[in-house]
């Protein structure tokens, strides 16, 4: 178990810094993610204000003695109704123009607290801040970097199962096991483990299919440490590794290092998507790669930076992204191939660990 | 595996038989576990539109073949972006006011349709249709029936687990690994296993402490079947099972008792919250029971009625909710007993396995 570290004070600097440019005199955080990175506070509910002279958390009764032991010196205020709890947050306050998630409140809470607010104008908040969490810290990395190591030890004790006669659904389920027994605190999304034609949808349920041989077989899986999110994709090959699983595999493989070795500070994420989809296009096989080449992780195992085509990103140190092209033959196969990799100075760390040959499982 | 069945089409038909009372010509739904209780549809992402003329469910490309094998006669449309998708499904539709489940769509969707939607009314509705999934039908109660005997058989099979020397996390895992292993599609909600001190708390996370001997051991679970769910929370004493535990059960034992004897067809759930938390109250504990008394379960594992002092809603034959008070004695211990009930013509029949009689493990 890595030791609790305390949340880096210059995470709500950088917030009140920028509210100047965002025109408001204070942001509410409703996203309990982003009030997590914030402050500490691991509950399920709540709303953060963060001006120029406030950082006070908003919870309710079931929460306030664990914020007030999480989060250090933000004021932790319980209510009874969140928006009372808003209203007199704001009250007396002197915040004029209020920002606020907009995409994590829904439209029953935004009526109800605008008919409340006579005085303070909420203003909408929407990508100005999808960013914020995109950069981690060596915290960060490090349950990260353990989050990878316990779903490969996992996935690793369950290979022996991944063979002919057994179920999709009895692979995740022990794979998510194993997980937890590894010391995950929870799986990071719901285990794909899809063989032979289901390996040919990017995102099938696991079922009860049993495994044959000439099979290819798609496990997409993570653990989350401490918060933090693994994500990572092993194809095999089933029994006999026919020679255009083979052929197709070599393909996404080349795809997926040519990304890897394109990913350093300053490049855009459009150029790591254009890398991938360039090379699979010259294969003729890009009409079969039906999904970007990858994703920001962290406390939740997808946020900024896309890696996508029309991603406005730019690549920098300590951002963590997966790379994860794939090709997916309509009713006999696809084949994707993810790591979750650490941008470097010069280059990259691929953080997962399940290694990326073509393999072939009897 | 219970068979599949076809959406009763009088669900719709109730829909569009309440327009003219919520004064819209049509409704649309983004909450989805509505539109799947609607229609069938079992994708994660989508919005139906049901109006007078209009039965359309609207997808991203990602479902268009999964939706046009689940919902019948329901029109399917697919969209690249949805708030586009939502205005050419109202545009040319005649529909001049649309409601919206306001608690289902965010400030951010709802601020970029109202900007697209120049001819039509966005009307916000709330409580108005919460109730609508509350009568279960035959097909939804065999399916929770069939939830709650998994959900049983699995903690019969890890109850040898419950001893001193195993740590919470260690059974919670084992026990959604078997109620997957007994045929659940997955957990109903993360479960809680509380031992000792973290079985006062009401909602204590699973972590590593060991049971110990003289500790009250708490374990709420669930698991879902075809969609529907199962809840329940069986409480035991290790090792001895002291008289002031003992006292403390039988007391919330017979509150529970009592509430389901009060269960029927035209009482109000606030009546059936009454009838435990005053006989708690009469044994000087009402202080301890810090939540409401049940809720209603189906597609959601908390959804509509809800049992509590503040309920409006009615008892109605078909009805499932549970039963569940509990006293957490600060810092030293808690009971819960939670079974959930169909509400039948003359009372109720309980769908949960556990024996519910005070029980000390060895």
């Amino acid at each position: 178990m890595l030791p609790d570290a305390p949340v880096p004070s210059d995470r709500i600097s950088r917030i009140r810094s920028g509210l100047p440019d965002l025109r408001v005199d204070a942001i509410l955080f409703l996203d309990m993610k982003n009030i997590r990175y914030l402050t500490g506070f691991t509950g399920s509910d709540g709303a953060l204000l963060i001006g120029k002279d406030q950082k006070t958390l908003l919870v309710d009764g079931r929460y306030t003695r664990q914020a007030q032991g999480e989060v250090g010196d933000v004021a932790v205020v319980e209510y009874r109704e969140k928006a009372d709890g808003i209203e007199s947050a704001l009250m007396d306050s002197g915040i004029k123009t209020v920002g606020f998630e907009a995409a994590a409140m829904n439209v029953h809470s935004y009526l109800k607290l605008k008919s409340k607010m006579k005085r303070v104008a909420l203003k909408p908040i929407s990508d100005e801040i999808s960013a914020i969490r995109t950069v981690k810290d060596e915290t960060e990395i490090a349950r990260m970097r353990k989050a990878a190591e316990i779903s490969s030890r996992a996935l690793t004790d369950v290979r022996e199962l991944i063979k002919p006669g057994v179920r999709e659904k009895d692979i995740a389920l022990e794979l998510e096991f194993r997980m937890g027994r590894c010391g995950a605190d929870q799986i990071a999304f719901p285990t794909i483990v899809a063989s032979g034609a289901n390996s040919s949808l990017p995102h099938a349920k696991p079922g009860s299919r049993r495994i044959e041989r000439g099979d290819v077989v798609m496990i997409d899986f993570g653990s989350v440490y401490q918060g933090y999110h693994s994500d990572e994709t092993w194809t095999v090959a089933i029994g006999n590794g026919e020679n255009r699983q083979k052929e197709v595999y070599a393909v996404v493989k080349e795809a997926h290092d040519r990304a890897l070795e394109a990913v350093r500070p300053g490049v855009p994420c459009r150029e790591i998507d254009r890398v991938a989809r360039s090379f699979i296009e010259s294969k003729t096989l890009g009409e079969y790669f039906s999904h970007g080449t990858g994703h920001g992780v962290g406390l939740d195992v997808h946020e900024a930076p896309r890696i996508s085509t029309q991603s406005e990103h730019v690549l920098k140190k300590g951002m963590v992204v997966t790379i994860e092209p794939g090709v997916y033959i309509p009713n006999l196969w696809g084949i994707r191939i993810e790591d979750m990799v650490l941008v470097k100075e010069d280059g990259c760390e691929v953080l997962t660990k399940m290694p990326k040959g073509f393999t072939v499982l009897n």
